[in-house]
């Protein structure tokens, strides 16, 4: 696309280049995506025998685990939370909203669900993109994206002796899957970085949010 | 051994040269043993309530987790499979044979059987021969082996929430150890790599078909 | 501190210099530690369905998995126990007690919780100190001196289907934080290594044994 990018684009293009600003602040937004998974994560220990530090060891594993999986199987250091400090900062704050307000944060748990969604389109295609940047091929960047988004919450289940999200839930780790083809697809056709962006992300989201709505979710081996 | 190979050895001196020939196609078995550890790990899952999708990523989670944490460990960048896609495709074909064919492939359960049997004498004596090459200690080389065949299973079991079959089973990952051993001990005792990979590949075999077949286990801490 | 130190510590100086001869010998400390750490991995699967291997490899898992995770994360190659063979052989010799003594070690289980509350006071701050050597910010180190000490019990548990001991035990992790925090301070304000090495650990043992006497924790997330 680019040059070429369809009607479609052209004629939202007004709304869609006021929300592309959103693209120059990437570096907030991963700092509020972190700290969104930092509260997901300590709430959700919330109704199991964990105590506040339990509860805050586990947003932190949340926040980073799917980040700093990605980085370690492609050797990239310093980890981005090791190299650059604030991202523990915003896991700090996650966490310490979920002890202070966590019953104001279970109230607005449809708002909190979507900012998760948010959060794992968002991660997903960051991922796919520092995966290239680091000179792998596409087939393995796509992996890295879904890696970046879910692998996190998968650790936290794990620990906490959880059927991992990723074997429950409707449609979840597939739409971030489909999402990376996606971007690397369009990426390859040319298309404009921005656009992409907000094109893969608002697939992610979507499939995510119609399978939740819907329950949906893939057929079982027989 | 090397000049003073056995007596026995000579004996079997043709018939061993006729099985040699396929050390010339160390690769395609590799990726042949990442075929079948994506099979079982697919297969693994299906009583379980995990959709295609999870399926999938046990799949590839077991025939990828026993070289990614040797090489993680070892500090061995790029990994195998983020190097060389030709594993992903092994893994995807595995995965895919899974869903399409479950009941052929349950039916070939003893075919199966056999054939992860050989993958895990395989994977252990080359996780073995890379440590080595890394120039770590044969003390660490014989557990790097171990690892590169058991641990994708261990990783898969803890992921889905059981005990990993190296805590269950009948003698598995101490055969594979058993034979890392043994060709680091043939290694140093000067015996040519191809019948070192024959000898300890057959042992480890050996062991773990006969541990099943009579049910022998270690004895278990009183 | 360090010019300035208390007429506490002046006072006590004596006695202090002589503990602190203790700090001549930090490595075969660190034997000693993995040593302990082994025991404990490997008797902790006594009451489960594990065989010998199986308690040798949660012994080694127990033993090695916080400083590997630390150094992975860190991105610290080689591994300790992979540069270093005497750690491999502390951890054999810990899984032979272990084998060999059982019930004598479990009658002195009061002595081996002593041992592994020191063990875990000391790897705390060793992790730290390792941290800090590679460059990465204090707020980091404190986490890397955490992870050193408690994460090797952490794999355990989650490898043999136990809500990690983090998770359960009275105050644990956060001993060990609170250490690695006052190390760090004490370090900045100046204090010598061998005074601020015997307060930091001194504290976080003290912590867990009052812990562990009164049966205190943490509240919950309500």
């Amino acid at each position: 696309m680019g040059e070429n990018s369809s009607s479609f684009l052209r004629s939202n293009l007004n709304s869609i280049q006021q929300i592309i600003k959103i693209m120059d602040i990437q570096y907030p937004l991963e700092l509020i995506g972190t700290f969104v998974f930092a509260i997901s994560g300590a709430l959700a220990v919330r109704d199991k025998e964990h105590d506040l530090f339990g509860a805050g060891f586990t947003g932190f594993i949340t926040a980073i685990g799917g980040g700093t999986l990605r980085d370690v199987l492609l050797g990239s250091y310093p980890l981005v939370w090791i190299g650059d400090v604030y991202f523990l900062y915003a896991i700090l704050l996650g966490v310490l909203a979920a002890f202070v307000f966590p019953r104001f944060l279970i109230k607005l748990r449809k708002t909190m669900f979507l900012f998760d969604t948010i959060g794992i389109g968002f991660f997903t295609v960051l991922g796919v993109e520092k995966a290239l940047a680091f000179g792998v091929r596409p087939e393995i960047a796509a992996i890295m994206g879904m890696f970046t988004a879910v692998m996190g919450g998968v650790i936290r289940d794990t620990l906490v002796n959880e059927i991992p999200i990723l074997f429950r839930k409707e449609i979840y780790a597939s739409a971030c899957l489909t999402g990376a083809i996606l971007y690397l697809l369009l990426n390859y056709s040319g298309l404009e970085r921005d656009y992409n962006l907000l094109i893969s992300i608002s697939v992610i989201i979507s499939i995510r949010l119609v399978a939740v709505k819907y329950k949906l979710s893939l057929p079982r081996l027989e």
